[in-house]
């Protein structure tokens, strides 16, 4: 199952914030076996944002948007989403109500501009706010489903763990992706490349093999291998996925092994103790 | 003149790693004048980036690359600028040499793979490398330049400022940006939003105006103001481009004003004292 993440703000394009969101959205993705293809900034703009979601529906199962679904002129994603989807705006009662009300317990008047974060795209899911902004899930006909959060970080962490990660893991299934991390010691980056390029090579193939026979998830069942530099340290992270996470353990080893052999015979690679990374669906 | 910026890695879609070279690149083009309409992140494969790259290309003026540069197999964007511009590779004999005489300096054996840093594609810029990787920049014919710069973020930077951004600057003119931020408190974004709506919509309107009267580029004789919600407050950012420092002030100070006048009838508005950010061309 593929996603790709759409982020909405002109602070973003301007650089006065780093957009962790979609870097904290990924990790989760991935973590539930989601391959994340593509991340995309757009700032606050309509065009824009409809053509980067268009764009994006059209490749990838589920797109997720971070940001623009506040109350000011500047949040456009209500409106583009709508667009994209082919729908109106429909208010919704509840949502009013709930501003009414938090509005209300604070002792502050409402600013009519508020009653647009009660418009949803008509037929969408409500993901119900955890601050004032409502976020929203919309199928998009012919492609995939745009599911919109709040920018704000941990608005949007709250709405992921509650609506968005649940939904997906359920439309995904119960794969689990397992990563193990070799390290070395003494070895320069393309050294490292250049000892372990047989199993990188002997892997792609039998990736391509995979995907060509089967739907393209099978792509899926061949581990990866990346190298990590950073610190003066290269690693090398072998990942893999499968149904269960003893499954994809039994496919990640003999990778780990043979990447282990390759370093060894240069008396500089040695496995990690425990897994560095890793999760399990249902863990 | 517009840009745009790819990020390219694998491990920024596995959310192992936050982009921030996206949003220094984009504060420092932003600084000399540049419009930065859109960032994409792809992982390190060829097609996701040749299709990133020829659609960025044809939008921006100038497309800006980082990562992908280095000698490993993942490294995929000399492949893929090449590909776009629609060239080869051609190897450098000064970059081979650099790359010899780097290794050696360090007492170590350079892996042959190594040689594909000093591969370039062909008629294109080189930009000299501060740590092993170079960059380079090559035209896309009919569409804009692009410039390929390493990951690493001291080695982007330190590159970035000393070839890019002055090339930039010579080709954008000597436009400067400057910008003023309106402090309010006790004010609820939307409440502020609401205070300056009309501010705003006047200055959309000269945009729309401006932009249709003129080449597209007229749109940035006009100010712009932007809400930044952060930490419980909502500051109000005031921006304008113009060919001289005095001549951007100018015309930030009415739109400041205003945004003063309408947030001070809550008493609650003041401007910063000095410039928040602002930079100017020659400065």
């Amino acid at each position: 199952m593929r996603a790709e993440i759409v982020a909405v703000g002109s602070e973003l394009l301007l650089g006065d914030s780093v957009d962790t969101n979609s870097a904290w959205l990924s990790a989760r993705l991935a973590e539930i076996g989601l391959d994340v293809h593509r991340h995309v900034t757009v700032g606050d703009n309509h065009t824009r944002l409809v053509d980067a979601l268009t764009r994006a529906a059209g490749r990838a199962d589920a797109v997720i948007v971070s940001g623009g679904v506040g109350p000011t002129r500047d949040d456009v994603t209500r409106f583009a989403a709508a667009d994209v989807a082919g729908v109106g705006l429909a208010r919704r009662d509840d949502l009013v109500d709930y501003l009414r009300q938090r509005f209300a317990a604070s002792g502050r008047d409402m600013p009519d501009n508020n009653l647009v974060q009660a418009d949803i795209p008509a037929g969408g899911r409500v993901l119900w706010p955890v601050g004032t902004a409502a976020g929203f899930a919309v199928d998009v006909a012919g492609a995939g489903r745009v599911w919109c959060l709040p920018g704000v970080p941990w608005e949007l962490r709250a709405m992921a763990e509650r609506d968005l990660l649940p939904a997906l893991r359920a439309a995904a299934g119960t794969l689990t992706t397992v990563s193990r991390l070799v390290r070395t010691a003494g070895m320069g980056e393309s050294h490292v490349a250049a000892a372990v390029d047989d199993v990188i090579a002997d892997l792609d193939v039998a990736a391509e093999a995979a995907e060509a026979a089967g739907d393209g998830g099978q792509r899926h069942s061949v581990p990866t291998v990346a190298l990590l530099a950073s610190g003066g340290e290269t690693r090398v992270r072998v990942t893999a996925r499968a149904a269960t996470r003893d499954e994809a353990l039994a496919r990640v080893q003999p990778v780990v092994d043979a990447v282990v052999a390759r370093l060894g015979a240069g008396g500089a690679g040695w496995p990690s103790p425990a897994p560095a990374t890793g999760s399990a669906a249902g863990c």
